[in-house]
């Protein structure tokens, strides 16, 4: 018998017919003892359809106003999802994040959670009643309608498990749980059935989009094991949570990989204090977001430097940086826009040295061509060609023997 | 300069095309001096895909989740409404029923207005802001989200005037005004200028659908001037006020009339007490709704009794009377399903007998036979055959020469 807090997202809530498949496995989860709160997201692209609304009305929205708009979304369907229950005979009250109390600063479209009122939802889950609690919603000090964000209705289920000391908040998606890497992509790939938070967090900032980064660092910070499931399949899905991996666990758990990376290198800069600076302060007042740094040790007094941007940005940020490499004596800048980053990730690499070499021995073998190469705690990632990028998945799945169970690999 | 409380109902904003007119309508008034708040329904048929959206989820939706749901439809358009009107250079702020404090019993769908919190308007409006409030909506004590009943936005804005103590409460709709009767059944009807409370009252209740009733009467008791007149086409509609029909006020106002009525007779009742109980009694408990009813004096010992009921319910209604009556000696039942019923309404209807005469005198002209006739303190109505309707209503059109201005009459 525990808590939970189960959250289905925009396209498992799009008809009743989906709802009532929702509101069956919970009242499962109740009739099995549990108690159970449920948080949905807007039904099918009905946001999609008030963003629409709103820019009819205005290009650029009025912020307050347009996150009073999105609002009603989630407020639709946790309505229609408490008739379903209990049209099921199951009690049920659906309840707007201003009416449960979830709190958040007064920051239009992207508000943090600053504290959620536990009065409400205790008092309906002692009676056995089901909460449904609209997502990606709260309310301000002013009592003005607030948004945090889009997607963010995996935070309100975050919040709301921390607040209610939940045993697990279950997030159902349409994917069965995180792989060691894209199925589609690599057929071998397989379904991990634990991570660590800090590995959801590497994976998830690394392409995998299964689920809100923010969501999982904030399951992280309050301690909320989080599990992410098929909301139209059975299947237990993956348990992310604080256990660390254990002596048999592997030193790579996922591959995660981001197409649409370009990257700009610029050579021969005079090795002098601020130079760095110079190239990267116009990218960052223009807004553009860096991802991989890598600066190399001085030769002859010169340094290079290489960094990936969103391809989107790749014109901007090359023209950007050849006008702060202007007046830079002999540096050039050079820029590929179609490059790609792959990223091995596991809370067991302790040392990078072993990981490191598996890596470039794969990827070497395959003949494909490393442009950059940066580390963190406990992620590698190499910038290749876009075109080799499935080449490289596949043989670094291979390589990490991540097709198999833990305990079966070698090494 | 005063303060004008304007609202729109459904089809007069149903597009953003159409909001844009109405926001810079009340942006004309703020200009001229004016202080402005406004009160919107749901746009076009949302309020109907609501209601199939919640039947399809249960055939009875919870009532208490209906009204969440409902609720979201007049959201959408207070929030589409201000990001218009901002986008257009106007401050304004769009509010729930919850949000401005429109407090209510806790009667899911149709519960009533208990008070209106002034605060959060008011200080909007010293500021020079409009508030756009959600129609049709409010809070209960326990913070549940109601609605005051289908086409109930006329009441919410009669309630913010009197709250506000606005100088005129403005139902802008797809009519120009009240007219002397329907103008698709009489081309020579003509808009009226001014009406008194109770001369409205009795004919919206006749079959003028122009405004709520309720609305009528909450504009009555707190003495807040209504104005109804087109969103569409300019001109200054139909003031609905206090003040008494001055001294050259025709003795009638405007013809309504109401199709969809049948009538019951029952001949021969023993002039006993308690008859005209039973025969009704069944008629309440079965929740049929008796409009007109007329008893004459005894004769020989027996009363006859007629009344109507909603089309609709004639044939139900005529089998319980038929069984009520089966214990009565002598008593006849007579069922008429097309009948329709004329109504005459003028505040200025001191005493009825010369408007009763020349009532008479046009119906008998036409050859138009009456079947009931009964009277109110300013109205007289009477039913006929319902192939004679438009006939009736013209020739007392005619008869009290509505078609020309008040001093132009004559008597």
């Amino acid at each position: 018998m525990g808590l939970i807090v189960q959250k289905y997202g925009g396209s498992s809530v799009a008809s009743v017919a989906l709802m009532e498949n929702h509101a069956r496995r919970a009242m499962e989860l109740r009739e099995q003892g549990h108690q159970v709160v449920l948080v949905l997201s807007a039904m099918g692209d009905s946001t999609d359809r008030l963003n629409d609304l709103a820019n009819s009305a205005c290009p650029d929205p009025d912020p307050r106003e347009l996150d009073a708009l999105l609002a009603t979304g989630e407020q639709v369907a946790v309505s229609v999802m408490a008739i379903v229950l209990r049209r099921l005979g199951c009690p049920a009250r659906s309840y707007t994040g201003a009416q449960i109390g979830i709190r958040t600063e007064s920051v239009p479209g992207k508000a943090c959670i600053t504290g959620v009122d536990t009065e409400v939802l205790s008092r309906d889950i002692d009676a056995g009643c089901i909460p449904v609690v609209a997502g990606f919603q709260g309310v301000d000090e002013q009592g003005n309608t607030t948004t945090i964000g889009r997607g963010g209705s995996d935070t309100t289920a975050v919040a709301l498990a921390a607040s209610l000391g939940a045993d697990e908040c279950q997030i159902l998606t349409d994917v069965d749980g995180v792989y060691t890497t894209d199925p589609r992509m690599v057929p071998q790939a397989r379904l991990l059935k634990h991570l660590t938070f800090e590995e959801m967090i590497e994976l998830a900032g690394q392409g995998s989009r299964v689920l809100q980064n923010r969501a999982v660092e904030f399951a992280s910070k309050y301690k909320v094991p989080l599990r992410v499931m098929s909301s139209f399949r059975p299947g237990s899905g993956t348990l992310i949570s604080l256990q660390e991996a254990d002596v048999e666990a592997p030193v790579v758990s996922g591959i995660a990989f981001n197409r649409d990376e370009a990257e700009i290198t610029v050579t021969s800069i005079p090795d002098q204090p601020g130079m760095a600076l110079q190239l990267l302060k116009p990218l960052s007042d223009a807004r553009i977001d860096v991802d991989m740094i890598v600066l190399n040790a001085p030769r002859d007094g010169h340094v290079d430097i290489s960094f990936t941007v969103h391809r989107q940005d790749h014109e901007r940020a090359g023209e950007l940086v050849r006008a702060a490499a202007k007046g830079m004596d002999g540096a050039a800048v050079r820029t590929e826009e179609r490059v790609a980053k792959i990223s091995v990730v596991g809370a067991g690499m302790r040392s990078h040295a072993s990981v490191g070499a598996t890596l470039l021995e794969a990827l070497a073998e395959q003949g494909i061509n490393l442009r950059i190469l940066s580390t963190s705690e406990i992620r590698i990632s190499v910038l290749v060609d876009e075109v080799r990028l499935e080449d490289g998945v596949r043989c670094l799945h291979d390589a990490f023997g991540l097709d198999q169970e833990p305990a079966a690999r070698q090494g």
